[in-house]
């Protein structure tokens, strides 16, 4: 089942259902990003066409598979950008909160881009580490097997031997089967590798997100997505990991950060 | 009048109203960072003496002045955390959307703090420029006269003479009047300075912010609050601001990142 598949709504003025699928899970519980991506598709479908720029989501409960309705609201329409939510819920409880904002940004009128970084310098993809589940162990989780992820050599210890002790975890990411990107797969992007922090000293387990905001710069890159998260201030219980995802030609496609619950 | 009496909200069980008092604008329109901590002192009001943890905002038409109404709607009261969103309109209109996670964590629990970075380092706030309101020209705002904010000197050059070309602001930060900080000052703290893309090449006009995001770590710190704000990527007309709140003691009170529009 494609990526689009899998993320496919059904509805219409406000109200959408989707299925959640098995097998896009860590330790059985679906991965943030794909229901993001699920819903801002759902959003997207009420917006004539506009991109989504910015995508931010609240997770209120784990949800593990099934049918889920998603309610949406347009909050404003405007000339250049409209922004609207929605809430899924799961046999009437609320599961997901998500904001967004569309745009039809008239980009030619915009020239003065100014970029400070760089883009990372990773091995090629085929010198990374493909990371797949294995049914012995609950890491890697099933979710690995639904895209193509390849772990920067030096980052990915945790899963393997020793961590590298610094909270950064880089790698590639693509959709399986040459399926094209699209904003709803960068949505994806942003949550789809292994926390930074489990390349630090916090245990390998579930690292709640409580929530996760999005920046598409880039609604539809093409090739590989270099992605980078790294998380700089665990305090009280709570991290942030921050994410930067660059395409393969050096241009920023997505920024991303999100609050977390520090593993148990 | 103090800044709790300027945000104060009357009302309950889901229904609050706020009269947005004049004089904490830029070019007439309200500082994006006080409505959004007068909301988040609406949903605080509903969360049986929660802290906020993470509060984002999302701007659909600018406030001047006025009487507005704020709906709360709890998505979910859970064991450790709260999470409510809330719309505040005037006179019908939807102005912002925002959205709050309050906490009630174990913090002992979790002895784990890992800080990456260390706290910049500024002259002291005697040896920074204070940055007042001039009622001969638009810049420095209005708004700045309703709280004490001292500019690093070597950044705020784009308002007195020639800009850094680098886009970072940095400085001090406190109520007038001895006022102690809580978890909606601090909100207001991090949409307090003027935009870092007025160090670089970009207009010093209007920079309408989309959205904010803000994760609070500490919502009651002492003393001066020393504010960092960078830019990194400007594309298409958008550009992203992140902040870092620190406390006099070198620990982290807030992180911020808002999505804007270019200034014109």
């Amino acid at each position: 089942m494609s990526f689009a598949d899998a993320t496919a709504v059904h509805g219409s003025d406000g109200h959408w259902k989707a299925d959640i699928p098995p097998g896009w899970d860590i330790f059985g519980i679906t991965n943030g990003g794909f229901l993001l991506a699920t819903m801002t598709r759902a959003m997207s479908n009420e917006t004539d066409g506009r991109d989504p720029i910015s995508v931010t989501g609240h997770f209120l409960n784990p949800v593990s598979t099934g049918t889920v309705g998603i309610e949406v609201d347009t909050l404003k329409a405007g000339r250049t950008l409209s922004t609207l939510r929605s809430r899924m819920t799961l046999d009437g409880k609320p599961m997901v909160a998500a904001t967004a904002v569309f745009a039809d940004l008239d980009r030619p009128k915009h020239p003065s881009d100014l970029i400070v970084p760089t883009a990372p310098v990773f091995p090629p993809p085929e010198d990374c580490i493909s990371v797949k589940h294995d049914p012995e162990t609950p890491i890697p989780p099933p979710f690995t097997d639904r895209v193509d992820f390849r772990a920067h050599p030096e980052d990915l210890l945790g899963f393997v031997e020793e961590r590298t002790g610094s909270p950064i975890v880089r790698g590639w990411f693509r959709l399986l089967g040459g399926e094209a990107l699209d904003p709803f797969s960068v949505v994806l992007a942003t949550d789809a590798l292994p926390p930074a922090v489990f390349n630090s000293s916090f245990p390998l387990g579930w690292t709640p997100t409580i929530d996760l905001s999005i920046q598409i710069r880039n609604p539809r890159p093409a090739g590989w997505l270099q992605c980078q998260f790294t998380t700089r201030f665990v305090t009280g219980g709570l991290l942030e990991e921050d994410g930067e995802i660059w395409d393969e030609t050096g241009h920023i496609v997505a920024l991303s950060r999100q609050l977390a619950l520090v593993p148990r």
